[in-house]
C-alpha cells in the first residue's frame, strides 16, 4: 500500500488532498462524495484517463509513419508497437517498483509481482464481503492496478517519442535494446526523484504531468542517440546544405497529431490522480481547458510564423506546434489560468519554428522533430510553471534544478547505453540497407507494396 | 454562476432537472446520489462526452483528406487543425460569454477570462478547504469549465463542415477569417437564441443537440460559400455534364466517418448535459441507442437505394448515409423510441442519395457532400422532433421557426462575410493554383510525395 | 426486467453481486456506494467501455484496408460499415431478445421494440419524479438500454472478424445476409447457452468476455466460410506453393491494430457488467491490465519467434501476435494473476505464428490471419482458465464443452447458410471480377485512383 500513499500524496493537488481526508474520516452527515464513492471515481479516472494515453502510443505510430518514407514505414510502425508492449512488459517487471517504492529498497519487493494488492485479492476472492474488507481497500483511494495503468502508459510515451528521431538508419534490435533499459530504468530512475517522493520533489519541483519527467526524458534520449548514430545519409552536403527528405503521407501524421491531441486529455486529466471530490472535477475540467487552449495557440502561433518567415505555411509545422503547445503546458496546466495557458503554448509554438531548423543547422538529423517539440518545449514549459508560483524566483530555481538535472542524468545514461550499443552490436544499418530502406533491409517487405515507385522512389 | 444556470436549465431535459432539485434540497435519507457526486458525475459526463467530441475534428480531417484529390490533401489537413485551433481561442474569448450570457450585455463580461468560477478558484487555492466552499462550488451543478469545454468542441464541429464543402479552390487565409468569424460570432449569436435561452427556446424550438443549431449552422455557411465561390474548374461541362473527381484515399474517409459516429455519442450522449442522476443516466442510454439505431438505418437505406437505382453500391454514399443519420436524429435522440430513431436515420440517409446528385444539377460543387448530410438532414432531423411531441402540429411550427431563423441569419451574416472577402483580399485562387494543387500553391509540398504521379495526376 | 436481472447474474462476478445485494438493502450506514451511485456508475461503464467497443468496428476496418490488395480496399472498407449496421439493426430487433430472453418464448417478446424498460419510461416522462419512480429504476442495477448498447457491440466485433478472411473473392450482398443471419440468429443462440444464463453456463463453462462466445463464433464462421468459398484465384499453386498478395498499406493495418487494443479495454473492461461498488472498480483495473500485459506478450513473442524462425520480423506478425494476446487473455483476464495474464498472451502470440502459415498449408485462404488470431488463440483462452480454476479439470472439461458445442453450433449453421447462398444466389464473384478488383466490379469505384497503378498493379 505503500507505493500507492506515496504516488498519491506526491502527484496529487493540496485541495484535493484535504477533501479526501475529510471524505475518509467522517460519515456522509452532509451531500458530499461518499468514500467507496470516491474510490471508485478515482479508480475510473485512471482507467479512462489511461486508455487515453494508451492511444497515444497510435498517435506516434501514424505520426511518425507519416513523416518518414515510404522505404522505412512498416519498420516505424513495427518500432512502436513493438515499444509499446516492450514498456508494458518492463515497467511491470522492473520499472513501477523502481519508481514508486525506492532505488534502494528494490530487491526485495517482487511481491506484486503475483498480484495486485493483497486487500484487493482478499475482496475479490472473498466468498462474502464484509464491510471490513471494503474499508481496507476503500482505504487505499483508489485501486492499485489502475494506478499502475496509468503509469505504464507514460513510461510508453516517453518511449515513443525516441523511435521517431532515430527513424531510417538505426537497426531494430539495438533500438529494442534500449527501449527495455530506458522503460525498466533510466525512466524510472528518474521518476522516482521528482513523482516517486524523492529528492527533487523535496527541492520544490514541479512538473504535473511531465513536461520534464515524460516529454524531456524523452526528448535527451532522441537527441544523445541522434547524435551519436549521426544523419541519414544524404541529408546534409559537404556546402552546409540541408536536403530534405519529405514525409510520404501527411494525413497519417495529421491524424497522427490529432490523436495526441485527444490523448492528451487524458495525460493532463488524469494526472489530477483523483476524480473523488468536487474540487478534483473542478481542477481536471481546467485542466483540459488549459491543454486545449495551450495546443491551439501553439498552432496559430506556428502558423502565423511560418507564414511571416518563408511566406508559406508548413504543415508539419503546424502539427508540430500543436504538439509543443501541449508539451508546454504539461508541467502547469493546474496552476495557470487561462490566458496563461494561451501564452505557455504559443510560446511553445514558436519555439518549435525556431528549433527545427536549428537542429537542422546543428547536423542533428531528427527525422519527425521530437527532439523541437519534446525537448526544447518542454524544457520551456517547465520553467513557465515558475510564471503563476507564489515565489517566481524559488520556483524557478527549483524547475532548473529538475530540468538539469534529469537532462544530465539522461544524456550520461543514454550516451552509455548508445555507446555501449554502438561498439557492440551496432547502432547503424550499413550503408545499402539504408539506401534500400529499413522495411527492405530487415523486414523483408513494403509498406506499400502497390503505390508508386515503392521503396526506389527518393 | 448565471451561464451555467441559464445553460443548465435550458439544455437539460425535465426529468432530470426534478431530480436535481431533489438531491440538492434534501439530505441523503435515501439511497440517492448526492449533491457532491452528482457534480463529479456531470462534470465528468461533459469531460468525456466533449473528448469524443474534439475527437470528431480528426473525423473530418480524415473524411475531407480521403474525398479531395491528393493535390489538395495537405491543405485541407491543414485547414481542420487550424480551425480547431481558432475555434478553440475564439469561443474562449468571445464566443461562450455572447452564447449564454447575452448579446446586450456581453461587452461588460470579460471576467471569466482570468480563469473560472470565482467560487472553483476559492476552493481550488483554500489551504483548507470548508464544508461551505464545497457547497458553493456543487450547487453549481457541475465544473463551469467543463461546460466550456464541452459547448466549445460543438463550434468546433460547425467549422469543419464547412471546409470540405469549399476544399480544393478556396484560399487558406481568407477561410481562416471567416472561422474565426464564425466561431466567434455567428454561432454564438444564433446558439444563444435557443441554447442560450433566448427567444426561440422561448418559441418552443427544440434541438437536443444540435441538428441545426450545430450542423445546419455549418451546412448553410458551407452552401452560402459553395455560392459564392463557385464550383471547382472542370467540374461542370458547359453542357450540363458533370466531370466526377474521385477522392483519393477512401479508407481514410472511412476511418474519418467511424470517428465521426464514435464521436457521435459524445455529441448526442453528453447534450443530457448531466449524469448525476438515474434519470440521467438512463437518459444517456437511450441517447446512445437512438444514435446508434438511426446511423446504421442511414447506411442501410443509402446502399439499398444506391444498389436500387445504379445497380452499384457507392462507398462514399454509404459513409454519407451514416453521416445524414447521425444528423438527423440529432435534435431529437431523448424523445424518439428506437423504431422512431431507425425511421428518422433513414429517411435521413434517403435524402442524402437524392440530394448530392441534386446539389450537382445546381451545380453547387460540394466536395464531401457535407451540404446534403449536414444541412438536408440537420433540417429533417429538426422537423422530426415534432414527429414525437405532445402536439405535432405546434412543435412543427416552433420547428420551422427556428430553421427558419437560423437558416436566414446564416445565409444573410455567412454571405456578407465571403462577399466582403471576396471583393477585398480575394476569395478563390487562381487558375494556375487551382490546376497545379493547393499544396504546392499554397504550401509547397505534396501530401504523398512518393505516390503516383502526385499532384499531376488528375 | 428479467432481461437485465439475468444478465447481470450471469455475467458479474461473485465479489460484486455480493456488494450489490448489501448496497441495494441497507441505507449509507457506513461511507459506501449510494444505490442510485451504483446505478449511475453501473451505466456509465457500459456507455463507456461500450463506445470503446463500437470504435473496434473501426479498427477491423482499418486493418483489413491495410492488408487487402488495393483493388479491393474500397469494398472492404464497405462490408465493415455495412456489417456493423446490419448487427446494430438485426440485434435490436431479433437477437438480444434471443440471446437473454429464451429462444422458447421468443416470439411472444416484442414489448421492448416499444422502448426500454417500462419503470425507466415513467421516471423519464413524469413530470415530478416520485422517489418511488426512481427506486424502481434503480432496483434494476442499471439502465437497460445501456447493457443493449454494450451486448450489441459485441455481436458486431463477432461479424467483423468474418468480413477479412473472406476479402478478395466474397460477393458483397451474401456476405450481407449471412451477416443478418449471424448477428440476429446463430451469435445469440449460442451465446444464450452461456451469457443468458443457458446450459452451458450451467455446466461451468466460464467465458468472462469471449474468447469463445465472440472470438471464436466470428472464427468458426470465417473458417466455414473460406472452405467453402476456396482461396483466390492464385494463391496456392498446384505445386503447393504458397503465392504472397501482400497487404497494400500497412499503416493502415498499424492502426487498425491499435484501435482494437485501445477498444479492448472496453471489451473485456466493460465485461465486468458493473462499476458501482470498490470491488467492481477493483475487479476492472486488474482486467485491464491483464489484457494490456497480453496483448503485449503477444506481440514480443511473435516478433522473437519470427526473428528466430525467419531470421526477419513480419509486422504482420506482430500485429496478428498483439491480436492473439488479446484474444487469448478475454476469456479469464479477471482470474488471472499478471503473470499468468502474460503467459497466456504469449502462448497465443506463439500460436498464430505457426497457425498462419498451418492454414496456407491447409490451403484455407484467410486474407488477414482472423482465422488464427481469432480461433485459434480463442480457443487457447478459453481452455487457460482452468489454469486459473479451483478445480482445473473439472474447468478443463466445462471450457471444452462450450468450445466443443459453440464450434459443433457454428460450423453447421454457418456451413448450411454458406451453401444454401452458394447454391443460390451464389457467393464467389466471377474470375475476371476477381481479377479486375471487387472495387470496379461490384462498387465501380477505386479506394485510391491516383496512386500508383490502381487495380491492375498485382
Amino acid at each position: 500500500m505503500r507505493v500507492m500513499g506515496t504516488s498519491y500524496g506526491c502527484r496529487l493537488g493540496l485541495g484535493s488532498l484535504a477533501l479526501v481526508a475529510v471524505v475518509l474520516a467522517s460519515a456522509p452527515a452532509r451531500a458530499e462524495v461518499s468514500a467507496e464513492t470516491a474510490f471508485v471515481f478515482n479508480t475510473f479516472s485512471f482507467l479512462v484517463h489511461g486508455f487515453l494515453v494508451m492511444w497515444m502510443a497510435a498517435g506516434f505510430a501514424m505520426l511518425e509513419s507519416g513523416l518518414v518514407r515510404t522505404k522505412n514505414t512498416a519498420t516505424i510502425c513495427l518500432k512502436n508497437i513493438a515499444l509499446y508492449s516492450v514498456a508494458g512488459i518492463m515497467y511491470y517487471l522492473v520499472g513501477y517498483n523502481l519508481m514508486y517504492i525506492d532505488v534502494g529498497s528494490y530487491f526485495g519487493s517482487f511481491s506484486f509481482l503475483y498480484n495486485t494488492s493483497a486487500e484487493e485479492l482478499a475482496l475479490l476472492n472473498a466468498d462474502e464481503a464484509t464491510p471490513e474488507m471494503v474499508d481496507a481497500v476503500v482505504a487505499g483511494g483508489y485501486s492499485v492496478m489502475s494506478d499502475w495503468f496509468f503509469q505504464m502508459v507514460f513510461v510508453a510515451t516517453a518511449a515513443s517519442i525516441v523511435s521517431g528521431t532515430l527513424a531510417e538508419r538505426i537497426k531494430f534490435w539495438p533500438f529494442m535494446i534500449f527501449t527495455v533499459i530506458l522503460t525498466g530504468f533510466l525512466y524510472p530512475i528518474q521518476g522516482s526523484w521528482s513523482w516517486g517522493a524523492g529528492w527533487l520533489s523535496e527541492a520544490g519541483f514541479s512538473d504535473f504531468a511531465g513536461s520534464t519527467i515524460v516529454h524531456s526524458v524523452g526528448g535527451w534520449a532522441a537527441l544523445t542517440g541522434a547524435v551519436i548514430l549521426g544523419a541519414r545519409k544524404g541529408k546534409y552536403g559537404p556546402d552546409g546544405s540541408v536536403h530534405p527528405m519529405p514525409g510520404a503521407n501527411l494525413p497519417l501524421a495529421t491524424l497522427g497529431t490529432f490523436i495526441l491531441w485527444f490523448g492528451w486529455f487524458g495525460f493532463n486529466g488524469g494526472s489530477q490522480l483523483a476524480l473523488g471530490s468536487a474540487a478534483d472535477a473542478a481542477a481536471i475540467a481546467i485542466v483540459y481547458v488549459n491543454t486545449n487552449l495551450a495546443a491551439c495557440a501553439g498552432v496559430v502561433v506556428a502558423m502565423i510564423l511560418t507564414q511571416l518567415i518563408y511566406k508559406k505555411i508548413d504543415l508539419t509545422m503546424a502539427l508540430n506546434g500543436a504538439i509543443a503547445g501541449l508539451v508546454s503546458i504539461t508541467a502547469g496546466p493546474d496552476v495557470q489560468n487561462h490566458l496563461m495557458a494561451l501564452f505557455v503554448g504559443g510560446v511553445g509554438g514558436a519555439l518549435v519554428v525556431f528549433a527545427i531548423p536549428l537542429m537542422d543547422k546543428l547536423k542533428v538529423d531528427d527525422v519527425v522533430g521530437a527532439v523541437s517539440a519534446h525537448l526544447v518545449a518542454g524544457i520551456w514549459g517547465t520553467l513557465a510553471v515558475a510564471l503563476s508560483a507564489d515565489s517566481f524566483f524559488e520556483q524557478f530555481v527549483a524547475q532548473i534544478k529538475g530540468i538539469v538535472a534529469v537532462g544530465v542524468f539522461m544524456v550520461v545514461t543514454s550516451a552509455i547505453v548508445w555507446l555501449v550499443l554502438k561498439y557492440t552490436i551496432g547502432l547503424r544499418v550499413d550503408e545499402e540497407a539504408e539506401e534500400m530502406g529499413l522495411d527492405k533491409a530487415e523486414l523483408g517487405m513494403e509498406a506499400y507494396p502497390e503505390f508508386g515507385h515503392g521503396s526506389q522512389s527518393i
